[in-house]
This record gives structure tokens, C-alpha cells and sequence, in this order.
């Protein structure tokens, strides 16, 4: 098929026939989509070559503001819908499991590990959290040897990674490895609602969309064990007041719970709370890994 | 409207009815638009997590690939038949105008500005190649006050940009400014197909698709003039290897030239060549730009 004279109607079908010998069938599905669905948006909207140019120029500086610190592609993909979409095609809700959620640009690796019990908030101002739980099967069998990985912003609605003055220290995140009971319980402050940042292309674009950068405070928790599906979720602070408007879209009934306040005195942990304190209880239940199937992702080594 | 519990279904119109508050209906068309396709994709390959986890990290390399000697998105967008369709869709072939083409990924602003008739390779390897043309509108008539930029590659079919030993220097490329008659003339090497750079994610879709990175040999040429639309484009080798399966999409029968070989001796210039050189004779159409109008572009200041 020569490809010369190319018009806005025939390039596509050229291109899609460019891509037809890939050796992986399922790379020529996803890439014959891509660009079906990339060129019937150009074409939808008459794309000009200022707004192709804007487009190129956006997508630079987003990749550019991208470090070990910031992921500023998944929050577009966030903020676009794309990262829920993503999550639900990926985890229908089902029964008892805990339902997923998007994962954010927050999470860093290597997070500190923690004994059981352990505060990752020493010396941040703000509400002390007890939080407990135990992680299981939908039977409510514990599950031994899951490691919880825990990530969410301070009183501020501030990460550490947004704390220039603490360069780089990892606050208020870490990781915790309940016993064969599945239980698990720690110490942090309460976390509060917080502006997606919105110094950089996304937050262009929600100020295009004349939309708010806010999150409804939450707690990021991960939780991986051998044999079940990967955790990916949020537990949400009932009442804030942006529960309904998440910038991100990834608030879901089943994780919005109570973060019950309490008078000064004794802590869950025993030890003397001078200044009212909360707790919260989450119970995160598993589903089991799909069995290894034929796989044939997109993704090259 | 709650954006609680949102399937991938749902989602779609979340985020449509969330960024329907803004100002600009032009804004709002595109990203609803870039919205419903984006999702539409997802959804119609199922997309795994694993794929969007490299689709993110594709894109994040893409972006740090780019530099003021590199702009690895335009060669993505030119990979994918994005930049044809937006030339298409905004340049529709007309008459005697000549032809657009793709941008390419290796412009550079502020190459220098030669005197008519100068070498822009000097002390370059290669088939000296004496180009000249003229400047005018549909019926003939010299555009004055017409810049002319001309870039290419050498004879190995490498820009400047990737010559590490060059240093940044600017060569093969140029500012030409013709006189009131719209002629030019200038000296250079004979350019060569080429492949686009493989070394980054551009080349490995390239390779997932199993598709050849080569362009046919042409010499980039934009004009801008006053009252006419800003001309880009290429002239094509006429008989190059490549000339059907250009890489990115960009070649059209109007701008295929003959590049005419001539055996040594007294050159067009009248200066004396001591081996076979050859030269191009290509006149520019140029386009009446629009009346101003209504302009209401995505693109923010």
C-alpha cells in the first residue's frame, strides 16, 4: 500500500496497515485503537496546528516535570477520568472485597518499614489517628505475610514530597507487616482535603475547565499478598466537604468511613493522648489472584 | 451531579459534565472531545493496569527526551499519522499552491541568515546540490519580503543535532531572504533518506510494530510572508527507495522533485565544481492567509 497523498480521511487506515505486522496480537489491538480513536478526535474537532502545537508543548512540559518526586501523567490521567476508568475495567466491584481505587502521583518507594504499632507521623502538628484493621479473605480468613503500604497528606493537606524544607525525608508514609492474624494498627495524624498540584499542564487544564483541584481527605493504602490481587485503595474522611467533587474521581461509598473523634486520655495503643485524638477501623478483604492465563500486554521489556 | 462510585460507564459523563463549566466553548468542545475518545480507546481494548502503567511511563520518557535539539513528542505525533492528519485537516491541497508536510521534529529557531546564493555546508561531505526557486503567489506574481528556512540532512541522512562532534553548531540549515522578484539560489549537499531516531520511545513502538524508521531523502523549506499563510513543507528525492513508505506519513507527488545530476565544471553559480554535482528548481505557491476571524483556540498565553 503506498502511502503518498495521504488525506485526512485516508491516513488513518494507512497508519493502522503500517502497524499490521507487529509480532505481539495484542500490541496490534491496542495500538489499531490508539490511533482509530487519537485520529477521530483530530478529525472530531477540527484540531488547528496552534492547538497541535499547544498539545505537543503540554505534553513536554508534562513529562518533563515527572521526577522520583512527582508524576504529573497520572495526574492528568487522573483528572481526566482515565486512572478510574482504568481501576474499574480492572476491578469490578464484587461482594465483600474492598473496592480499588486510582493510586495518585504520591506514592514513593522504598518507604520506611515499621513495627506494628509504630507512629509514621513523629512530630507532625495535627490530629493523632490510631488507625487498626485487619486484612482477609472474603471468608474473613486472615491473611499471613501481607505487607500494607501506607501514603497520605498532613494537616495542611501537604505530602512530604511537598515540604521542600524536610528535602526528601519520607513522613507520614511507610510500611507495616501484619502477623498471621492479618492485623495491623498504627499511629499518624489525621489527613486533610488538598488541592492536587496545580503548578504545572493538569492544573492548566482544570483551570480551563473552571474545576477545583480538590481531594477529599484520605488515606492511601496498598496491600500486597501472595495468591490475591494487588490493593490499590483510599480510605476517605466521612463528612468532608468535597466528598462529592473529588478532582480525581475515586470516591466510593464502601471506602468512606468515620474518623470517630475522641477526648483527650488513653490511646487504643495504651499510651496518654494530651489533645483529642481519632481512630479508625478499616478491614481491607482480598480477592484472589485470576489464575496465569495467556498474557500478552502491550508492555516490552 | 455526585461523581461517587463511578463504573466505566459512568464515567465518561463525569468528567464531560465536570469540565462543562468552562469559559471557552471552544476549550470545551476539545476536551470533551479528547475526553469521550480517550475513554472510548480504554475501554474498547479493556486496557490492563500494566498497560497504562508503561503508557504513562512512555509518555514521562517521551517528555524527557525533549530538548531545544530534540522534540521526541512531534516524532511520535509524526509516527502515528497525527501530524498529516493536522496538516490535512488545515491545509487542504488546492490548486497550484504547493502542498504542506509535516514539521518534522528537527526545526531550529535562529539558524543563521545567509546571503543569497551562500553555501550553508560548507566543509560538508557530500554531492553538492545548487538549489534555486521562486516566491509567488497563484498567479505568478513575487511575494516580496518572503523568508525562506531551509533545513536537511548531510549525506549519512544525520541533521546537525546529531553530529555530537558539531557541538550544537548550526549547519545544512538557514535563513534566506529573496528580494522583490522572490527568487533564490543557495549552495548545499545533496540530502539522504534517513531513519527518525530509534533510541527512544518513539523507536520502540516502532519496533513493537515492526516498521522500518526510514524517511525518503528531502530538504525541509518553510516560508512565512506577510498576508499568506505560513508555508511547510519538503522537497522529496525523486526515485528515493523510501519514497512509498516514509516513516511518518508525509509525502505527496507534488513535491517529489528530480534532484538533476550534472557532471563537473561550472556550476549554476558560476563558480567551477570539481565533481558530479546536482541541482533542484522548485518554485513556492503560496496560500492567501484567511481573513482574521473568530479564534477562540485551546491554546492559553
Amino acid at each position: 500500500m503506498s502511502t503518498r497523498n495521504l488525506s485526512e480521511k485516508s491516513i488513518t487506515k494507512a497508519v493502522i496497515a503500517r502497524n499490521s505486522k507487529a509480532e505481539s496480537a495484542r500490541f496490534k489491538t491496542v495500538i489499531t485503537s490508539l490511533v482509530k480513536n487519537l485520529h477521530r478526535f483530530a478529525r472530531d474537532v477540527k484540531l488547528t496546528e496552534d492547538e497541535w502545537n499547544y498539545g505537543i508543548d503540554f505534553l513536554t512540559r508534562t513529562g518533563q516535570l515527572c521526577s522520583d518526586k512527582r508524576q504529573e501523567f497520572i495526574l492528568l490521567s487522573d483528572t481526566l477520568g482515565l486512572s478510574t476508568l482504568v481501576t474499574q475495567l480492572n476491578h469490578h466491584s464484587r461482594g465483600k472485597e474492598t473496592e480499588q481505587t486510582v493510586f495518585g502521583p504520591f506514592h514513593r518507594e522504598k518507604a520506611p518499614v515499621y513495627a506494628m504499632g509504630d507512629n509514621i507521623s513523629k512530630g507532625i502538628r495535627g490530629v493523632p489517628c490510631f488507625v487498626s484493621g485487619k486484612i482477609s479473605d472474603a471468608k474473613g480468613k486472615p491473611i499471613a505475610g501481607a505487607v500494607l503500604d501506607v501514603w497520605h497528606s498532613d494537616d495542611d493537606g501537604a505530602y512530604d514530597v511537598q515540604r521542600a524544607e524536610w528535602k526528601g525525608a519520607m513522613r507520614m508514609r511507610g510500611v507495616f507487616k501484619p502477623g498471621p492474624d492479618g492485623k495491623f494498627h498504627l499511629r499518624t495524624v489525621r489527613p486533610k482535603y488538598y488541592p492536587v498540584p496545580t503548578d504545572g499542564p493538569t492544573g492548566e487544564l482544570l483551570k480551563a475547565a473552571a474545576r477545583h483541584p480538590m481531594r477529599p481527605a484520605h488515606i492511601h493504602f496498598m496491600v500486597n499478598a501472595k495468591g490475591y490481587d494487588r490493593l490499590v485503595t483510599h480510605v476517605f474522611v466521612k463528612g468532608d466537604e468535597y466528598i462529592d467533587s473529588d478532582a480525581v474521581f475515586g470516591v466510593r461509598d464502601s471506602l468512606i468511613s468515620k474518623f470517630k473523634m475522641h477526648k483527650a486520655g488513653k490511646a487504643p495503643d495504651g499510651t496518654v493522648v494530651r489533645t483529642p485524638y481519632c481512630t479508625l477501623h478499616y478491614d481491607f478483604v482480598m480477592r484472589p489472584a485470576k489464575k496465569a492465563g495467556k498474557k500478552d500486554g502491550a508492555r516490552k521489556k
